[in-house]
């Protein structure tokens, strides 16, 4: 296991909380198709996700040790990782791309509530066709399948203090990247360019992938924060905003940085200062008991004071780890409470005035003993300048 | 639309299609969930697929111009794309998360066939919460939801001449990255740093994004082909393969190249030479009319006459695009029939001896006249050598 990130005792901490769940909800097992769940309980570190072709599939059953079920080509980069035994099928076959497999090892499983979770509901997908998924539905005859999702959740968003160091480590090195920014941006590249030279600074400094790289710009603030980097020329008086997902061991920061291009309109000063109030403001109200839409209340008192005209994410931040955005969502009608170990995004943002906005991002992880863990480097009050 | 990859009439040639196939399969809509369907039809550049928080749709009727319905964050963003109109909501709402508005624009859709084709089959997944697909699935009054993947597949899977420029551009760049390597790597570096450096080296020559790199090595070959770089030494005698997914403007390559690192075995080279000449022989065997099982046939019969031992990969080979892999699959029973303006990778492989494989690849276009078109710089005859 000496390519594993964490001791094997880490998942084998983790299929015990799922065990734990599972118990509690009434599962007689959980089977996973997606990356970062898979990921999750076993460790694999493969991008082979890219290509449809061939599903994945993990069996965590109430009680034992965990069945993978993949294909052949999978089975030595499995044994790398942490798991109970494998089951696998020569693929392609797309007449029968695993379905007949699994569908016999979970007709095996003890069964004492009648059901499995899959992963059907909150932001959850199913990484294989529907129409086999049907086909496996309707197969198990002994077995209904439900939402696995509340226990993948319940699990997840709660963060082993390793996990929090990966977490930690990608935010502190992109940290780094954004403040290296200034030394190589310059008036007249396009916003596709910086975010280029971005990406190739971050991975120089050792992260090991980036998934998310959103790069915008506009005079005094940005109409969006989600496209790639465009052919758009910074000039004087542009504000720019990169937002990243870079990862280390697969967890992910997600926080982003201004920079002024030349000098930039009072107004937008002004609205910098407001968001990172408000940045403060969400920090300070994150601690362990409190609600996610107490989070959101703090920081949108700040921003309608300041002036907010508009705000069109719909909320202000969400967990982080294996996946760029987890739940919960910090916003108005989210009543997770914050528990100590869970970590998440503050990330206030407002448009003060048509087609300028200004977001602002922090990653911290909530703690025992009261303020939060600020996994980030805090952004500079002002914002950095671009010559 | 100046920020868009291809001229406006590109995308509208791409609706036409779709149109034609929905016509034909008795379609009265398609409706898409999936980054590379929806980057396919309206150019969309983003990564924020990365958060499952927020579904985005795009539905196409069979007559008349699409509509995007989005959450309200993607409205921006979406207006720089080609589409018809635009609905959105306000997101995240986990308790209808575009579920009615989605439903309700679906209802109003020209009735003829009664069957609205969304991506349930082959090779196709939706990005959605299931369950909110069975809302949508059970409140359809007038319309069934069918397997829209046959027709999504018949359109993407022929390229147009500037989609297949867009992948030369990107085979030919990551080819030269490939030719770099023995510059920079050395024994004694691990899989993870050279594959870190090569990764670099992608990005400084203008690639756009990576989604996909394995990283393997051995003693004369290698025991798998589909996970990221571990810490394990480069040393004499081993043979390294990196496989890389590339992308510019979301075209991607995908092929390998091997290294001997100082002097490797002879059955080595030998399995070397093999697998290079089955590659000679399934990009000739890759002619219009041609099934994709013939070139199958035509790689393993040079395979097995050289001392193939086995593969466990399951096919030789798959079709290239907007995804890493994309059907039909080279293998013995895919009866695929090639055609001018398909774009396939050419993959042999076999493990020569127990836990020593080699595998080989490159990337062609299917030509109006005969000879596949080589949009990669072909794999030298012998192995490139790291000192």
């Amino acid at each position: 296991m000496e390519n594993l990130p964490f001791p094997r005792s880490e998942y084998e901490r983790r299929i015990d909380r799922f065990q734990e769940s599972m118990q509690r909800r009434q599962l007689d097992a959980l089977v996973f198709t997606t990356p970062a769940n898979f990921r999750y309980a076993t460790g694999l570190n493969s991008q082979f996700w890219e290509s449809p072709t061939r599903p994945w599939f993990l069996v965590i059953p109430r009680t034992g040790s965990s069945i993978a079920v993949v294909p052949a080509l999978a089975e030595v980069p499995m044994k790398q990782c942490v798991f109970g035994s494998i089951e696998s099928w020569m693929s392609p076959c797309p007449e029968d791309e695993g379905v007949s497999l699994l569908t016999s090892v979970l007709q095996r499983l003890p069964n004492r509530f009648g059901k499995i979770g899959f992963e059907l509901g909150r932001e959850s997908t199913l990484r294989m066709p529907i129409l086999d998924f049907f086909r496996i539905r309707d197969n198990l005859t002994s077995f209904q399948i439900v939402d696995g999702s509340p226990c993948i959740w319940e699990v997840r968003n709660v963060k082993s203090k390793l996990e929090i160091e990966k977490i930690r480590s990608i935010c502190q090195l992109v940290s780094q990247s954004f403040e290296a920014v200034p030394s190589f941006a310059r008036q007249g590249m396009t916003e596709a360019e910086v975010g280029q030279r971005f990406t190739i600074d971050i991975l120089d400094r050792g992260a090991h992938t980036i998934p998310y790289l959103a790069c915008a710009s506009g005079p005094g603030g940005y109409d969006q924060v989600i496209t790639r980097g465009k052919n758009r020329t910074l000039s004087e008086g542009d504000v720019l905003i990169m937002d990243v997902g870079a990862t280390i061991d697969g967890y992910h920061c997600d926080f982003d940085r201004n920079y002024a291009i030349g000098n930039i309109s009072d107004a937008a000063d002004n609205a910098n200062e407001a968001v990172w109030n408000a940045t403060n403001a969400g920090i300070n109200a994150a601690r362990p008991g409190a609600k996610v839409s107490d989070v959101w209340r703090a920081m949108m008192r700040v921003l309608e004071d300041e002036g907010m005209q508009s705000n069109n994410a719909g909320r202000m931040g969400h967990g982080l780890g294996l996946q760029l955005t987890e739940p919960p969502s910090n916003c108005a009608d989210d009543e997770a409470v914050l528990q100590p170990g869970m970590v998440i995004t503050i990330e206030p943002g407002m448009e003060y005035q048509e087609g300028k906005m200004i977001f602002h991002e922090e990653n911290i992880a909530i703690t025992e003993d009261g303020m939060p863990d600020l996994l980030t480097v805090r952004a500079p009050r002002e914002m950095w300048r671009v010559r």
